[in-house]
C-alpha cells in the first residue's frame, strides 16, 4: 500500500504532489504570525521522520486524526530553510487492518499470535498450581494481554521492537528449561514463573502503542516495583498463595537486573534468581549483537562502536 | 535488679555462685557424646554476651523460656579451654514490666510513648485529606504501632536500637517543616509522609524485638519494596486516594536512598525527594558522628577510625 | 532601551539596519586577505550571541571599547556561509547606569543591595567576637566587597549568576540557623561563618564582571585553596585569633565538596562540616531543580535530561 | 585407613600415641639451639592442619618423604605455647593406591577417569577437522592430561577441587550444545573449542598436585596468557591450521573473564565469546552457591556472609 | 610539488581546474542509478579530507591506483548538496621516492634512519648475551624492521604518527638508563629490552602504511598478547634462552600498563615492571602535552579541554 | 648499650632482672583496686613493645619522664594472663647523646647531615634568584630545619622513617635533574624547587619526634594544605616574588597526589607537575618494593601480600 518511504523522499521534488501513509508521530495546533492556527506535525515511517504543515481547513482536519494514528495523506512537497517538508492538503485515519504495521515501527520478526501461543503452552505446561493460577490470572486479563502481546523489552538498547518484551520474555524460559537438565535442584516453575514476569512492569512503564517512551510511573517508580505490585495485585486474588512462594517470586523480579548499580535493590540470592540474571543478561547482550551485526552496513569485519555494549563487535565469519 | 554486668565478669572466679538476670540471645539443644541432650546459650546484657550450658533438667528447664527472653539464672561460674561460661542450674523468665530493657539492649534516650505522641502530633497536624487519612490507618493498626514504636533504623549504623526508628522519622519531619519557609513550593504534607513512610519497611526488614538482625524477607525483598507494599495495602483502603499523590508519594519511598549504588532503583526526581534523601543523609550521619564521639574512649581529640563514614572524626572542642 | 534581542534576529532580513544594544563578549582584530585589520567580534544579549565585523575605520572604533563592555551598536544585517552576521558602522560604550546589566547577563532574582543588606545583618549578630571581626574586615574590604556582592557561585551548573554566590552563601547560613534548633551541641557562629566564607574563593576562581570564565588560579589552585588563603590573610590582621578556631574554620573550607572525588582533600570530620557540606549540597541541588523547571520548555511532565543532576526531573504537579 | 581427622585431634590427651596418615604440607629443616637440626613439619587432612616436629633420626626419616607427600606418622601429642603438635618419631611414604586422596584434599564428586570420558567424547563429536585435530593433539599429549585431569579450576572461589577444572569445561561445554538450539548462528565447535580450552592455562598457573598454590609464571604472566601460548604451540604442529580460526579461537580465551577489571585484556567482540563469557560465569556462580549452601551449618534459612559472590545467600526451600 | 591543501581548498570556485597529489583513503566502486559503476573516493592530506568521484573511465582509471597510495588528480571542483568534491579526469599513482610523505600523514620529528640507528645502538651496549641475541633476531628480520621503523605507537592519544613507536620506545630506554643512577639493583638490560619490546605487538595491532586504523586481530587480540607471541617466536629461534629470563620479560610485556582497568592482565610485580609502566605513562603524558600545546590556537594560557589528560592544560609561561 | 631486644624477651624468665634501654609509647597514672595510683606504660624498641608496671615509688619515679623519652629501666620480669610485662623497679631517662636513636625506630639509611648537606648543595645550585631566596629562607629557618631534617614521609607506607621526608624529596630532585636531558623545555629550577616542597606540610601534618602520628591539623587540613601556607608565609618575607611564580609552585604542590581520589584539588596542568607527580608516585612505590623485598622472611620467590601497592611481589632473581 505504501509507497514512498521517507528515506527515499530527497527524490521528490519541490511541487510534487504526494500521497501517501505515515504515522503521527508528533501533532501541535499553533498559531500563525497572523493569529489563526495551523497544524505542525510529525509524520513517519520505519525509514524516517519528515515535517508536515497543515495551513488550510484546520478546524476540520484536526477532529480526524490524532497523534499515534496512521494516516493517508495528501500533499505537495516543499522546502523550509533548505528542509523538506510536506504542504498537507487532506489526511484521513487508516484502519488497523488496512496497513501493514511494520511498515511505521519496529517489531518483532515473531507474529504477536504465535507469541501468545507460546506463552499459553508454557502456562499450561506449569505443574506448581498457585504458579499456574497466577499466571492463568494474568493470561485471562484481557486489558494487560492486550498491552503484554506488544509492549517492547525497552525503549532502546535490547528487543525494542513492538512484541520484544514477550519474545524476550519466552526466549529467557526456553533457555531456563534447559539449565534444569545441568542444575537438577532448580524449581523450574519458580524460574519459568520468574521468567515470564520478570519484566512485566514495563507494560506500565513504557507508552508503547506506537512511538517509545517512558510513562510518568516509569520515570518515578520504575518496572521492577511496578513489576511486584502486578504480581501483588494478582496474587491477592489468589486466597492462600503460599507466603514463601511470593516472596521467593518477588526476589526474582527485584534482583533480575543482577547489582543495585543497574538498579536491582537486591542481588541474586537464590539459584533460580542468579541463573534469571544471567540469561535475562545473555538474551539482552544476544539481542543487541544480532541487531548490530544485521544493520549495520560499513565495510571491513567490523560493525561501528556499539554503545549498548561499549565496543566494536566482529561481524566477520573469517574462520580460514 | 540487675547485679553483675558480663563485662565485669571476669572480677568472679571460676565456682563461685551467680545469681542474675540476662537476655537469652541463642538456644540451641544438642546432644552430648553420652547421647542425652544439653541445652546452650548465649546470654548478653548490654556490656557483652556470655557461653551457658544446662547439663541437667533439661526437659524441664527448656520449656521456661525461650531465645529473646529475659531470664533470672542461677548456676557456676566454670571454664572451658579457657573461656568463661555459665554451668546453669535454674532458669526462670522475667516478666517484661519486672525488668529494665535498657539493661539489655540499646534503646532510645526518649521514651516511647513520648515519640508516639509527636507522630499523633504530626499527623493531625497535617492538611491533606488523603494524607492524613492514610497515615491515621497506620496508626490506627494496632499490631503495626506496636512494632513501629520499637523498631530500631538499622541493624548497624545509624539509629541501631528500639525507638531509633521512631525518632529518625521524626526528625526528619521537624527538619522537613524547616526547608519550607526556605523553599516555599515544597508540598510539606507530601514530604512530611514520604520522612515518616519512607523507612517504614523496616518493620518487616528486620527482627528486633530484642536483638537486631534480618529477616528473610528483609533480605531478598528489601525495605523500599516492603515499605511500598504497606503504604500501597492502606491506600487500597482509602477508596477514592489520587493516583498522581500515591506515584509521588511512592517515589519517595522508592529513591529515599539517593542512588542505585545505595539500593535505590530511582534517583530524587522531585523537589521534595531531593530534599527528602538530603535530610534522611543528614540525620544518619549525625546520629553516626554523636555516637562515635559519646561512646569513644581514646585520648586526643580523635576517635577511633569510624567505619559507618569512613574517616576519623574530631571530637575535641579546640576553639582556642 | 534594548529593542531586538539575538533571538528574534532571524525576523530581521539581510540588508536591514539594526541599531541596539549588546555586550562584547569576544573582540580581536584580525587581518583581511589584502592585509588590511579588520575587527572580529561576538556580542551578545541573554538570549544570544552574534557575529559582528567592522570593516572600515577600525583604528577609530578599536579604541572605543572593550570585550566585556556594553555598547551601542549601528549596522547593517548580513550573512556569511549562512549565518547570520553584523556588519557594524559605528559602535559606542554604554555608561553602566544607562543599561540593564540583566538584559545581557544572568542576575539573581535578589538584589546586590538586598543581599549585602542581609550579609551586614548576619554579621553583626555573630557573637564569637573573633568571628565577627573577621567577617567584618572582610566586609569593610571594599575591593572585595565590590566582587564579592556579584559573584556567581560557579560557572556553569549552579547559582550560575552574577549575585549568586552571595544568595547561595546566604541561603545556607539561614538553613544552618534553623538546625541548631535540632542539633544543639552546634557551635552556630563557627557553622555561619563557615557557610560565609566556604566559597569565598570563587572571588579570585572565577572571571565574571561580565561574561563567566575561569582565571589561571582558579585553574591551576582552585577556590578551596584560594579561600583558605584568603581567610587566612585576613586572620593575620587580627592579632590573637585562636589557632583552634582557626583550625576548625579552615576544615569547613577544606572538606565543604565532602568528598576527594568532589575535589575536597579532606572529609568533613566535625559535626558543622558534615552539616554545611550537606546544606551546601541541598542548595545547590535546589537551584538546578528550580532552573530546570523553570526554564524547561518540553511538553509532558519532565525536564529534559539535565546533566549537572544526571537524570530527568518531575515538573508536573499531579497529586490527582 | 585414616583414622582419626585433624579436627577431632582436640581429644586426644598430651603424651597419647597417634599413629595415622597425613599429607605433608610443609617441610623445613630448621636449626636447635644447640646447632643441631631438626624437621618442622606441617601435615593435614581435609578437616584441618597440625604441627609436627621431629627431633630424631633427622639425617635418616628427612630422605623418606618430600613435601605434598603422603605419609603414615607414628608420634607422640605433645604441646607447645598452648598449640597441639605431634611429637614424631616415624615416618613412611604411603603408596598413592593406599590411600584414598579424598582424605586429603578437595576433589571433585566425578571421578577422573569418568571426565577424561566425556571430554574424549566431546572431541570425537567434532566436525571442524582443525579443531578436532588441535583438541586432538591436547588429549594424547600424556603430560599433559596427567595434568588436565586433575587441575582444579582455582585455587580459591569455584571448582577449587583437584578436576573442578575438568569438570567445569565440562559443564560449559554442555550448557553450550544447548545454546545452539536457540542461537542458531553459533558455530558450535568454535565455542566448544573454546569451553574446553578456555582455562586451559591453569594447569600452568597453578600448582597443585596436592595443595593448591600459584606457580611464578602464574603469578606474573597470568592463565589467559599462558593458556594462549599453549594452544599456539599445539597449531603450530598442525600444518594448515586456518589463521582467522586461530584468531578467533583465542579471542574466546583472551576475552573470556568478560571486561578488563577481571583480567581480560579485551571484551567479548564475538557471538560466541559472550556466551562463554556469559556461561563460565554461570557455572562458577552456581558452583558457589552449591558449595555455600552445601558445607553452611548455621541455623536460618541464609548461609554465613558468601564472600565471592559479596552476599549472603538463602539455603531455604521456604515455598510455602 | 603540492600546490594546494585541502584547508585552503573552499578557496578554489566550481568548476575551476585542480591539479594536485593526495593520498587515497579510501576507494569503492559503487554503482549508478543506471546501472553503471563509478569510483567513489575520498583522498586526504595532513589538513584533511575531501570526496571524489570518478565517473568515467572507471574500467581504466581504477586499475591505476589503491587505498593509501599517494595519487596525482587531475579534475574539476564541483559541490554535492552544499560540500565540495572533486570530479577526477585522470589519475595517476605517483612513485615514493618523488612525494613528501610528510605532506600526507603525520610523521616523527625523527628520521627514521636516525631511530633505527639509535636503536641498533642500544641493543649493541647490551651485555646480556640472551637478550643481545634476542634483539638482534628482530633487528635482523628485515620484514619485521620494515614495519617497526614507521609504527606509530597508538592510532590516536600519544606518539600517533609515523615512526611514534621507535621514538617512544626510545625515550623511554633512554630514560630507563638514567634510573640505573638511583636504582643500582635494576637489571637494566632486562629493563632495556622491556622498554624495546612492550608495545612490539603494536606492529600487528595497527594498520598504518599511510592512515592509522586497528587490525582484526588487534582489536581481537590486542598488542599485549601479539607482544608476548612475536618475543615467544624470537626467543624459540635462540636455543637456550633461559625460561625464567624469558618469564621476566613477559610479565614486562603484560604488566606494562599498569593495571587491568587499562588493559594489562597482571600489575607490575617486579622492580623493572614498576618503572616500566611509570616511564611507559610520563613518555605518553609528556608527548600528549607537547602536543597539545604545540596544535592549540586558542587565546589565553590554557588549551582547550585536552581529551586523552581529562583537563585544560596550561600552555603559558607566565612566571611573572 | 642495649643488651636485649624485645623480639628475644621471651627468653627471659619469669622473676629474672633485667636491666635496659626502652622507648617509652605510652604513658598514663591509672588507680588500683585500693585506690593507689599506678604507672601503665608501654615500651618499645625497634623490634617490638612490651608493657611496663610502676607499683612503688610512683609519685618519685613520674616526674623523671614522659612519653617520646628514651630510658634506662630496671625491672622484673613477670606474667600477666599469660602476657609477659616488666614490674618496673626504677626508671631514668637516658641524655639523647647516650643512646643510638636507631635501636629505638626506623631511621633513614642516610644520616640526617648528609642529607642537609644534600640538600643545601641542591638550593645553592639554583639560578631562579626568587626561588634560591625562597629555599634559602627555608633552609635558614632553624626551627623548621630541625622538622624538616627529621621528617618521615608518611606514617605508614613509604619512607615511613626518621629522615625518610628529605631522602624521598632530594631523590626526586635528582631523578628531576635526570628529566632536564630528555624534556628539554622544563623550567629545571621550579620543578626542583617544587620536589623540595611538594611534601613540606607533613612537617606539620605529622607527629614524629620519635612514634608516628598525625597532628589534628594533619587530620582536619592536610599536608597539601599546609604546604602551601608555609611557602606562602616565606614568599610574603620576599618583597617581590613573582605572582605567576609563585601560582606555579602552589600548583605543583597542590597538584602533586595527582587525582582528586588521591586528596589533590587539582590534577597536574603543567609539564612540570606532570613530571613531579610520576616520580613523586615512582619514588614511593619503589621504596615500598624495596621495603616488602628486604624486610619479607617467607619462603618461595614472592612477598606475601603487600598492601600498600595491592598484590604480590616478586622477590627472585631467577633469570635462568
Amino acid at each position: 500500500m505504501k509507497t514512498n518511504f521517507v528515506s527515499d523522499i530527497t527524490n521528490i521534488k519541490d511541487g510534487d504532489q504526494v500521497e501517501d501513509i505515515f504515522l503521527v508521530k508528533v501533532k501541535q495546533q499553533l498559531l500563525r504570525k497572523d493569529g489563526k492556527p495551523y497544524l505542525m506535525l510529525k509524520v513517519c515511517d520505519r525509514t524516517g521522520t519528515i515535517d508536515g504543515k497543515v495551513w488550510d481547513g484546520v478546524e476540520e482536519l484536526t477532529g480526524r486524526f490524532a497523534a499515534d494514528d496512521i494516516v493517508m495523506i495528501k500533499g505537495i512537497m516543499s522546502s523550509y530553510k533548505g528542509t523538506k517538508e510536506l504542504n498537507i492538503k487532506t489526511i484521513e485515519r487508516m484502519a488497523d487492518d488496512a496497513v501493514d504495521l511494520s511498515d511505521f515501527v519496529a517489531v518483532s520478526e515473531y507474529d504477536f499470535d504465535s507469541l501468545e501461543k507460546r506463552l499459553y503452552s508454557v502456562i499450561t505446561g506449569l505443574k506448581n498450581p498457585f504458579l499456574k493460577k497466577l499466571l492463568t490470572l494474568f493470561y485471562e486479563d484481557k486489558e494487560f494481554m492486550e498491552l503484554f502481546k506488544i509492549a517492547p523489552a525497552a525503549k532502546e538498547i535490547h528487543h525494542a521492537y513492538l512484541g520484544g518484551l514477550l519474545e524476550h520474555s519466552l526466549e529467557i524460559v526456553e533457555l531456563c528449561r534447559d539449565m534444569k537438565n545441568h542444575y537438577a535442584e532448580i524449581d523450574l516453575d519458580l524460574l519459568t514463573a520468574g521468567a515470564l514476569l520478570h519484566d512485566v512492569g514495563k507494560v506500565r512503564e513504557l507508552k508503547y502503542r506506537r512511538s517509545l517512551d517512558y510513562t510518568d510511573e516509569g520515570r518515578l517508580i520504575g518496572h521492577i516495583m511496578i513489576g511486584v505490585e502486578m504480581v501483588d495485585e494478582k496474587i491477592r486474588l489468589i486466597g492462600d498463595f503460599p507466603a514463601g512462594l511470593a516472596m521467593l517470586l518477588r526476589h526474582l523480579i527485584v534482583s533480575h537486573q543482577g547489582t543495585n548499580e543497574w538498579g536491582s535493590p537486591k542481588e541474586p540470592q537464590t539459584l533460580e534468581a542468579i541463573i534469571l540474571h544471567n540469561l535475562d543478561d545473555l538474551s539482552a547482550k544476544v539481542n543487541v549483537f544480532r541487531k548490530a551485526v544485521r544493520t549495520d552496513s560499513g565495510e571491513g569485519d567490523f560493525t561501528s562502536f556499539n554503545k549498548p555494549l561499549g565496543r566494536y563487535l566482529y561481524k566477520g565469519r573469517n574462520t580460514e
